[in-house]
Formats: C-alpha cells, sequence, structure tokens
C-alpha cells in the first residue's frame, strides 16, 4: 500500500502569542507526508527552490518518505508568513510569497502512477486533476481546498471534487461552496456532487464525518498548553489517510478508525511550531493518545433504564 | 428521589430566520423542569404574574412537575424577547422585562427542603445562595450563571459556586470568569472553587465535561432543521441533572450517560418554538436518539495494529 500526495513544501514563518519562528519547515504535504508515514509509505509531489536545505529531505527521507517526486528549481522555495491571535483559532496571513510554487506543474514518477491512495493537498484544483489524470487506478482519492479556491475555481474545483472519494474541507469554506449553513445539509450538498465521504473540519471543536447515510464525530483532544496549529488539518488528512491506506480497506469502522487517528495527530503537531513535536513522537505515544480519545467520548454504556 | 430547580418562569418572544413568537411559554426553569421530569420528580421555586395562564400551569402539572413553589404576584410575568441570526449561535437580546421577578425572594415549601438534587438556574447569585441555605442536605447541587453576573456580582457567584457540586456554563462564560481562554485550564481554575464538576456548555460543538481527573465530551446532534435555540442550556442540564437524581448516584459512568442524556433532550427542544416539541415528546423517541447519539462517536474498537 502507498499513498501519493501533492500539495505545497514550504518555508513558514509564524507568530502566535506564545512565540514565533521564522522560515521553518511548513508545507500543507510536508504535514500530511509525516503524520501518513507512522502508518504507511508516502510518495510526495512538490517542489523547492534552491534555497531549500538538504537536510529537510533527508527528515523526511528518515521518515521513509519518497521525495523522488520532489523537484528543485531555480528560486526560492514558497514563503506563507501568518499570524495567529489568542484563540488560536484562524490564521491571518502576513504574505504569501508563491515563488517557484507559481508555475509549478506535478510530473508523477511512473512508479507514484500506481499509487492506492491519494491527497490532493489544497493546491490549484487544475492541478489536481492533472494531477489525477496521471494516476491509474487509485483506490481512494481525497481533496482539501481552501476558499481562495471555491471564490477564484469554482468550477474546476466541483469537477475535482465530482472524481474524489473523500473531500477534507473546514466548516466555514464547505458553508461558502455548498451555500448552506446547516453543516447537515451542506455536507449532503457535497455528497451530491460525487464523494461519498465528507470530513468537516472544525479545528479544536474536532471534525465530523459523513459517509453515505452514517455521521460520526471525533471531538479535538483536549490539551492545556497548545502553540501553533499550523499544519493542524494536513496532520489530521495524514493520520487519516495513512490509517486507511494500511488496512486497504474504506468501510464506516476503519473511518471511524481513521477519524481518531488523525485527531491524534493533529494534536500533537499543534504542541509545537513546525514540526518539532513530530520529530521526538513515537507509535506509543500514539497508541496511548487513541486510547484516552477513546475514552473521552462515548462509551458502551448498558441500555438505559428509563422511569416508565 | 427528586429536584428542586428555582429559576425563572417567562414568556419569551423570539424571532428566528425561520419565524417568530410573542409571548410564549419560557423560563430557565420551566425548560429545566420539563425536561427532567421524563426522568425523576421535580419542584418548581419560581414567581408569575396575574397575566401567566392557568393552562402552562397545568401543562407542568401533567408533566408531574409539583409547582407548589410558583408564586403568583401583582403585576406581570417575566418577559424576555430575543433574535437570533442565521447562524442561531448567540442570541440578541431586544427587551428584558424583569417585571414580578425584580423583587423575587425564594421561599421554599417544606417538603421541598429535603431535596436531594438542587438546580439553581441562572438567576442572582444571592437568590441562588438564598435558595441553598434553605435545603437541608442536599447530595447534589448544581448551578448555570451568565456574563450579567460574573461583571455584576462576582464575588456573591464566586461564594455560590464554593457551595456547588455541578457547574453548567457557556465556553466564553467560563473563559471571561476564569480570565483563561483555554478551556482545560478554565475549568481547573474553577474545580479550584469548589465544584469537582464543570460542563463547559458549546452549542452546536456539544458539552465537555470535567470531573476530578476524567474529561468527557459529548457531541451535539446533527440537525438538519433547528429552529430556536431558547431553552437548549436548560433542557441540557434537565436531562443531566434528571438522570443522575433518577440513578442516585453520581460517578463518571452516571455523568457519561447524564451528559448524552442532556444533548439528547435539548436536540430536540431546538427542533419547534418554544415547547412546542417537547410538548409531543416520549420515551421512546428519547431512547432511540441517546442509542444514535451513541453510534455517532468513540466506538469499542479493537486495540489497533500498527505498522510496526
Amino acid at each position: 500500500m502507498s499513498i501519493v500526495v501533492v500539495g505545497s513544501i514550504a518555508f513558514d514563518s509564524v507568530s502566535t502569542p506564545f512565540g514565533e519562528r521564522e522560515y521553518a519547515l511548513g508545507g500543507a504535504a510536508n504535514y500530511f507526508s509525516v503524520a501518513s508515514s507512522f502508518f504507511t509509505d508516502v510518495k510526495l509531489v512538490g517542489v523547492v527552490g534552491e534555497d531549500f536545505p538538504e537536510d529537510h529531505l533527508s527528515y523526511l527521507t528518515m521518515k521513509g518518505v519518497d521525495t523522488r517526486g520532489v523537484k528543485r528549481h531555480f528560486g526560492k522555495t514558497f514563503h506563507w508568513k501568518g499570524h495567529y491571535g489568542f484563540d488560536l483559532n484562524e490564521a491571518q496571513t502576513l504574505k504569501t510569497e508563491l515563488n517557484v510554487f507559481s508555475d509549478f506543474s506535478p510530473q508523477l514518477p511512473d512508479d507514484y502512477r500506481k499509487a492506492r491512495t491519494v491527497f490532493l493537498a489544497n493546491i490549484d484544483p487544475t492541478l489536481q486533476l492533472k494531477v489525477l489524470d496521471q494516476i491509474q487506478n487509485p483506490n481512494i482519492v481525497a481533496l482539501d481546498t481552501m476558499n481562495f479556491w471555491i471564490e477564484g475555481k469554482n468550477a474546476e474545483l466541483k469537477k475535482a471534487i465530482s472524481r474524489i472519494d473523500i473531500l477534507f474541507i473546514n466548516e466555514s469554506e464547505i458553508r461558502q461552496l455548498a451555500k448552506e449553513h446547516n453543516v447537515v445539509k451542506a455536507a449532503k450538498a457535497m455528497q451530491a456532487l460525487g464523494p461519498k465521504t465528507i470530513v468537516i473540519k472544525r479545528g479544536e471543536y474536532g471534525a465530523l464525518l459523513f459517509s453515505g447515510e452514517n455521521i460520526f464525530f471525533a471531538p479535538a483532544f483536549p490539551l492545556e498548553n497548545l502553540f501553533d496549529p499550523t499544519g493542524a488539518g494536513d496532520t489530521f488528512a495524514g493520520g487519516f489517510l495513512g490509517w486507511l491506506d494500511k488496512n486497504g480497506e474504506m468501510n464506516f469502522d476503519t473511518l471511524k478508525e481513521a477519524m481518531a487517528l488523525g485527531t491524534v495527530m493533529a494534536s500533537f503537531v499543534i504542541e509545537k511550531f513546525s514540526f518539532d513535536r513530530m520529530r521526538d513522537l513515537n507509535l506509543l505515544e500514539i497508541k496511548k493518545r487513541y486510547e484516552k480519545l477513546q475514552n473521552l467520548s462515548m462509551s458502551p454504556n448498558k441500555a438505559l433504564e428509563f422511569k416508565n
């Protein structure tokens, strides 16, 4: 089993009320790759500039990520600068320098084309479609997006969504895309476009899964100290799809486990800046937090006996 | 087993994007009473004006609520007028006419004083303390409050909180009261004041329970059609405490069930205006939705097998 992921590889400059960091390793595809590498084999597609340190690529390779799909181009690496306020909920983007990313045209190495699972991270839907055209016979295709594409490339985005199995999307963005405030109705509207499974990301309020007629909810793991939410959504998707790919089948049981593992992985990455927490993380810690998360929510109670 | 509840009995004039209703039955103590009457015996303490229809009291009596603690005074019944926007999240208060409520001084009938469980709904903390002084030997005392008392009667409120077992509070209000944004830290700060159990109400994002060292989360029940969130918090508390009182003991298992039943009861009341949905509701519907809620969240998965 293996996953192909395409998306941004970036430098992030992030400030929060708890500190700041300049030009740290970032990018949706990186966060996704590291998280899913705990569960399955990952093949990364992206582009970096001349300034991207070899060390960052070695870190990914060391995690078992196949980086042959990462091209190095003349120029600078994509750079994002953002600020979070005290509630750490939504980032304020201060600067987006696309650099080498501006004429990125993903080309997949031959052996990538047989991937079972594909994650199209948040990039131009035209590029997402281009990647999809290169995959021979995928079993699970998932996609993430953002308000920028909902507004600027609505038709292409809907075309891409019509070809996927799982849509990952923020709560405010599904409302915008579906033009519907009620999340149950918004999810149904997205299912009508094609994907059977919709995952609505709600930040500190957890994530909501709609799969066919089934609904499932995973609360965010309650943390006393969170530092930097950058990458939480992609790390969630990495844990989620890593688990599905490892298991080789997508049913309501494996989807529930995927929701929980996505939650667990995201809860780690936000504990420190950039990849600092992920560098130390091991499977035992993941397993322990997974068990805590299980206990945190609904448990198998006996049938209740009522008054009359 | 029985619960004494003290709080507002009101007329509510509510407008939402889906319709409006003038001078409908409302009030925290009413919402609480009706919800908990499905599980246990309820004794209501409050005040109404000359304009309060006998029919409303008969409805409560028919639900098994003891209304001997409801006094009828000269003047008009407490009236609240509010508006909800499209997100139905927070009410905008347009009018608050205290009327007979302005010089309310709760006096409990003798047999009320032996109640096992007490709910001090959101009223002046001075009155909450006055009620507490009249209860002989309660097993569980719970309290709800709001920003108005946090700002205006902070010391009295903290004194009241120091004497209770369970604090029900909105997320924004616990942040304000604890002067702490992080909800885990805010809950610990409240526990340090006295109550072992803190329930943070998060509206459409569910509710979070802290009890001693334990944490538990119940998601809101996902609804396609919700109409009027008025009374959701008190209905939640009614299901919650009704279940605890019926069971006669408070431990982490009964608290988890209480969280789920509070969630279920609140999910019904918001489906229609005022008490319209509660009037039709039966235990079978409650039981079915409870089971759905169980399936919606974490289930007893096998221990996971990881990659290595």
